[in-house]
């Protein structure tokens, strides 16, 4: 059934490109036909070992054989590349963000519009069976009128702090994620962010302008109220969990572990960590996200979340950002 | 309104008839006018601490103001207890077992059958609120038709070598506990008894000719199935749990802790041990059967659990001790 | 040993008075000798059934017999009574909050302070198992460095909108039991306050110029964060919860329930929903809370909570208040 | 790397076959060189998915290019196929039982100890991660020394009669993987065994004179003891836990859901049913034993349960089966 296989060209080498690229091969709908990566070496092996050869871009999007790209290289090419796949009339999956600069997604998002390909941008949570299923039974009227989300965010351990100097920081590279699940579990966008930040975890990240710690608050038009807090680093694992509360009740989606064993001893009754990081956590919610984009691309669903979800995110994060900054609320435009 | 109040002679001013007491006396419902013990100073301590006096039995019983007796005393004067107190007209509240020997439990039986008189015998499991909740829930058909109930009764640490020579051993001491739950959940007398133990937690006991680990397997006529295990020592603390399993799902009764809380760490998810011991575990189980009494003499309730359940449990618990000792299933009569 | 009991003055004989009343009288240390209440009838009630009689306050306060004053009347009366019962000597344990006008509690501690009496205001969740002992843990450096708490407070269901009317509003009535918890648990007093609150529950609560779901940020001049959530209406029933995370883990406070008995269908796996209320969830905390005050009459503990943390707690209700109504963070002195 | 691939041969193209094929292929260690099925085209049908192509058993075997043989063929082939994979000198991964005739196993593990070839007998619950965690720590001390194992296991829904017909029955086709991990957890070869079933779930399973819910009673020389009860129906789904209790504590495995998501109701607090069979549970543990069968194979690992562990488990089963028939308690040889 190889002829109905989506070709993919993969843009990205590195770490969670080889998650992408072991997915499309992985599949029996999909199949890795490039890898364009400044890296050939880097792009030379990931086609080895999932499929494909190396390419460049102009190679690839010329090629008609190429259905769609998987974008996951740095943030700063996200929005070229998406433009000249558009241009080329490929299905684009782009990992988040879009870009940093509100301008630049719009104009991409336009470039989309008129090109009129499906495009997916990648916010991995939506399609994690907890999270997602959360947001999905919200969407269904499961808490009734949404009044109160509460969203927490912790990574086990800081990134590099050159990685953060590039990234734009916790808001833009971390809560971006949250602010996009807030958005979908809200059902409206955000009219107020309020942020406050500290450097608790990590002199060094103070050092580069950033804070490793910190708490927003969304407001929206019809009252509805949500509170995100983020660390940069848990000691006991990856802490991903959300709440929403509503006028009939409250859906609470918690951490997974890798096994479901207690220890009960003389000092406590003990049960394991949640799995370690996103690599561990969202593995289904990579695999979903990638089955959801064939879906969409073989027309049995719409993207649930484009551009316009990408937009949202990156504004209510340059928000937090700047309420952070004046230490004052802003409103969104 | 202390002329409706119940007024007890209590009888036994040990561990266990400290607690009988302090609810009597807790109670708006019930007043302690009297209490029997061998030991007359722990008696004069009791009445002191909870109301009453210290008395002869046949000074409280020929008291017509005393409405009820509750005996906390030891096992091998329960029998003559319930019999002067059925003759004198009392009602009676009498902790398990009624005796030893089933010939007189059946002889008391007859009499109270014949005084009449309102009887409950304290298994107090069935008063717990999470148990007793089990047990009400199944017999209400939570479960559809039982099939297996799955029983597990482990102590923090043995009891003195010495109480386990008088007790009659763990089947009779502690697994008669267990017994009468399976009796309560199943709604059947079990029909077949089979029973293994082990010496494995202290030689000690082993000496004294005791086994302080067991298995039981029930069968009842219908075919259901219910295994019981025991152990006199769980380091984690007091743990007693009840599984029913039927024909539309499950019901589990857990243990119990003091907090609430949760404590995680770079090593572990922790949360507090069960509470230690029956005292701490039961405390509202000895609250609620003493209120069950009383609703009882109010015409509120009828006895739970009375001499037929007392000899009922009796009778598994020495069909275990034969089936261990034979290695054989030992039928009920 | 009725001469070494603490006599007591109790003022009001409410909802709130009942339970305190019943903890003097069920108390082995404690007893109630008077009982003042505008409604003298309800004073002459709770008297007979937990001891003592009405009196006036002139009258009880100069009985040199009456040990300590339990202040359970309405919040207007409590700083005068305060100051009454400092004058006379009297310990002083009294419902939360001192006053609604900072200058008044200011007065109302100056006066104690003069007097150098014993004073405990009632914080209950001070003394839950659950919640308190998150408490002294995270005091002890259970999580090490405290970076962000988040504590979460729900009702059951909203009160009458007359009782909203007089009480100060949700901060002021309700979300005051966060602030102190949140001082406690930061180890600091919050340096600026941010508040939003909406009107989702009941357009009644809005008609007398209340919110009835509110979220609030508190920030510590060290950078420690803190969201706290509260919502009029839960239809589960009671919610309290608090997390403290810090740079060594977490703690985690959860709900209580009744019974720990779990329900296996074909739908779903099911436990109980929490206590209802405050009367079910704080029953343990209200005796603690009497008893720890009695330890500190003994001088085996000095107050957990006095008329400092009662005036922190209701300057940062006094500031959220503010923000939500500025639209601003408000700065605290 | 493909020239170090271990190269299979498949045995078998049904439900459980197109697992393992499946996992065969997606390993970057293991390729599928044939499938041997009487149903050529569900042999060519495999191979067309997975790789490979269908051959007879007599050319596969004689193929010096094939490295090792996957046998998921129907039972009653199972000890033909071993001797002959053994013969031509072929690594053997077998799926349980070797079967029903404990001769034949003696025979066929003797012609297997002559040829010295690699082999694993494929009881999944031992490379679950949660299960066989709990194997691998008690075996390392995690509860001291072992006194009590308690096991359930309960099928979501009855398999087809006629399945059962050939199946050798609830203990044979069931319980002998409760058999398999009790042995191993236990850490001896039980003496004894005793067992009780009932026909309650489905009349039809009774007229082909088999039992649908069923317990039993281990007892190992050295006073350990084991209860095991199965049922083939449980409304909520697939329930597989096991419970191993010692002189320093206890380990506890509980069942696995597809999320962790709970729901807050004014009815109740629910969370997910586990997942509903053993295609969804067992997923990771047959993922994980062919990994450790090539762990093996590399030198790596020595067979975690090989010929010896598949006769023990079968001699459990048998002898429960006799001890349920004849109504007394069995030894083992």
């Amino acid at each position: 059934m190889g002829v109905q296989k989506v070709e993919f060209c993969q843009f990205g080498a590195g770490r969670i490109g080889r998650i992408h690229a072991g997915n499309i091969a992985a599949s029996d709908r999909a199949s890795l036909r490039y890898v364009v990566d400044v890296n050939v070496e880097a792009a030379a092996e990931l086609a080895k070992e999932h499929g494909g050869r190396p390419a460049t871009m102009q190679e690839a999007l010329a090629d008609p054989a190429v259905d769609a790209v998987l974008i996951a290289s740095p943030t700063d090419t996200h929005a070229d590349l998406i433009e000249a796949a558009a241009r080329a009339g490929k299905a684009i999956f782009c990992e988040k963000p879009i870009a940093l600069d509100p301008a630049r997604v719009d104009q991409a998002a336009e470039t989309v519009r008129q090109a009129g390909v499906t495009t997916l941008i990648a916010f991995n949570r939506r399609f994690d069976p907890t999270l997602g299923g959360l947001g999905e039974a919200v969407s269904r009227g499961a808490v009734g009128e949404v009044e109160t989300v509460i969203i927490t965010s912790r990574d086990p351990a800081p990134p590099p702090v050159d990685y953060i100097a590039g990234s734009g920081g916790l808001f833009l590279d971390m809560m971006i994620h949250d602010f996009d699940m807030a958005h979908w579990i809200l059902g409206e966008v955000p009219d107020e962010v309020f942020a406050r930040g500290s450097n608790l975890v990590d002199p060094e990240i103070g050092k580069v302008g950033d804070v490793d710690t910190a708490v927003v608050t969304l407001t929206t038009k019809s009252g509805k109220l949500c509170q995100i807090s983020n660390s940069r680093r848990a000691v006991y694992g990856y802490d991903q969990r959300i709440e929403a509360f509503g006028s009939e009740g409250m859906l609470r989606a918690g951490n997974r572990s890798a096994r479901s064993l207690e220890s009960w001893t003389k000092d406590a009754v003990s049960r394991e960590k949640p799995l370690y990081f996103f690599l561990e956590r969202y593995q289904e919610a990579y695999r979903n996200e990638l089955a959801h984009f064939l879906d969409c691309l073989e027309g049995k669903a719409t993207p649930l979340v484009g551009m316009e979800e990408g937009r949202v995110a990156l504004a209510l994060a340059l928000a937090a950002k700047k309420s952070m900054e004046s230490g004052l609320p802003v409103k969104m435009a």
